[in-house]
């Protein structure tokens, strides 16, 4: 019997995550940034040693200074990319700004962030100014402290893309991976207007995964699940879905992506034309679960 | 501060592995049904939580019957289809039997293996039956246990594919991460040979991975890494590296892997001819590593 309090290893401080599987995850944990209770969840950010500075909420990791790129990157870039002219975008939820960093890397975007919590947002602000890079400065930002679902229903037909950027389906995100919630997000999508969400492990939560992509396809025509990794998320391996009322994402033209890359004078660390399909292609072990 | 020891969720028999970088990964041991010193490794057969049956050797998840497909078929797979007819095919290591076993799905195929440690082989046939799932008693294997760096120097010029399927640079398999090591692949390899091996983690690994890719370069005219996930690997996402004499990975026309794949009647869950296109497909990150 090995148990971890005896490994000599093992001593100090860890951020740790166990999956319901038996699956453990974790990190050395150098400082403690900042600890804090809000009305939605618990959120800390911590300094450790493979990821830098991360935000951490309800003992679950969400990003890093070091493997932030991975995740925003793939959330944001499929889905703008496949829209032609993606100008009206909401952010539901992704308060450490991340992903509204790469929405303005697209040059015609307006968009709108929501995010229920101040405190993810303050705190990301103060403690990890990396991961925002001052998108929140920028003078065609919209943020709104508040409900997403509400907003939503308050805006119906008004937007291109909606990135639901949230935690995984615990939590004050629950109804973010719920039929209804996809129902109304076609209503406040344009008649051409596509949704991107992150949809979990594929290897660790494949029943959420299964069960949001049936979701999404009670709402869209059009339902693609694609893949990508993020070192501190659970098994690495993530995926993410989009459900599109006109285009499809894998038939977006590469050399349309190497233009408006061009164009925008974007630097990328994970997403190019290749990547954009090859993200597309499911091993059968993913495509039997979203089948 | 939270110490993994007082953690109650953390209590009892654990499997881990503690990454130079701080980053942890683990599972929970559910039995323990082998443990043996060999005179090259501590092997130990475990039974855990989210993986069934797993391999341990010097402390490190080499396979498990639940992620041993996804290891095994991105080895062996993509080198075997980029050569047009590999009939002698050279293995060193995979004592389990997992990438024997693929080898053999290849019906031109006339494998031989070269494992040191007769221990795994003998605990693999006993312990994870379903990992080489017969592929010992075929009557095209031929299996030697000894020291495959020799056997390879005792036949020049003999094999379509080498197949380097090792533990990491430690232990006794750091010399088959080295230079000269390549250079006596190339001389064992016919004139339209290629190796390939697994070349680490791109995500915690990335200093074995670029000068793994750089001794390649020394022996191999075209050297091309590719990516995959194994969910019991530290960090999941998995590099692999082909060295080639004539044939290059990137060039193989699909079509040709589809009629392949119909022909021998092989089953896979993990390599399809497009995932062999995406696989190759490096997002900058990855390829400023190799670069």
């Amino acid at each position: 019997m090995t148990s971890l309090a005896e490994n000599p290893r093992l001593t100090g401080d860890w951020f740790f995550e166990l999956d319901q599987s038996g699956f453990l995850q974790g990190a050395r944990v150098t400082r403690r940034l900042a600890s804090e209770k809000s009305p939605f969840q618990e959120m800390e950010v911590i300094e450790c040693d493979p990821f830098g500075r991360a935000l951490i909420l309800d003992g679950a990791f969400q990003t890093s200074e070091v493997d932030e790129f991975m995740y925003h990157e793939m959330l944001v870039h499929p889905a703008l990319m496949t829209h032609p002219n993606p100008g009206r975008v909401l952010i539901i939820g992704g308060g450490d700004g991340g992903t509204l960093r790469r929405v303005l890397q697209h040059r015609q975007t307006r968009p709108t962030q929501v995010e229920i919590d101040s405190v993810v947002v303050e705190a990301s602000r103060e403690h990890l100014p990396a991961v925002s890079a001052g998108a929140y400065d920028d003078p065609r930002t919209e943020l709104i402290i508040g409900d997403g679902v509400q907003y939503m229903r308050d805006n119906p037909g008004q937007f291109d893309v909606i990135i639901v950027d949230s935690t995984d389906p615990i939590g004050p995100a629950v109804e973010l991976f719920r039929a209804p919630f996809y129902r109304d997000v076609a209503q406040s999508l344009s008649d051409d207007g596509l949704l991107v969400a992150q949809s979990n492990s594929p290897l660790l939560m494949q029943d959420e995964l299964r069960s949001q992509v049936a979701n999404l396809r009670e709402a869209f025509p059009i339902v693609r699940t694609y893949l990508g990794v993020v070192t501190g998320y659970p098994g690495s391996l993530w995926s993410y879905s989009i459900g599109s009322k006109r285009y499809d994402p894998v038939d977006v033209d590469p050399s349309q992506i190497s233009q408006r890359l061009a164009a925008s004078g974007m630097q990328t660390r994970y997403y190019t034309p290749a990547v954009h399909q090859a993200a597309f292609v499911l091993p059968p072990f993913v495509a039997e679960i979203v089948a």
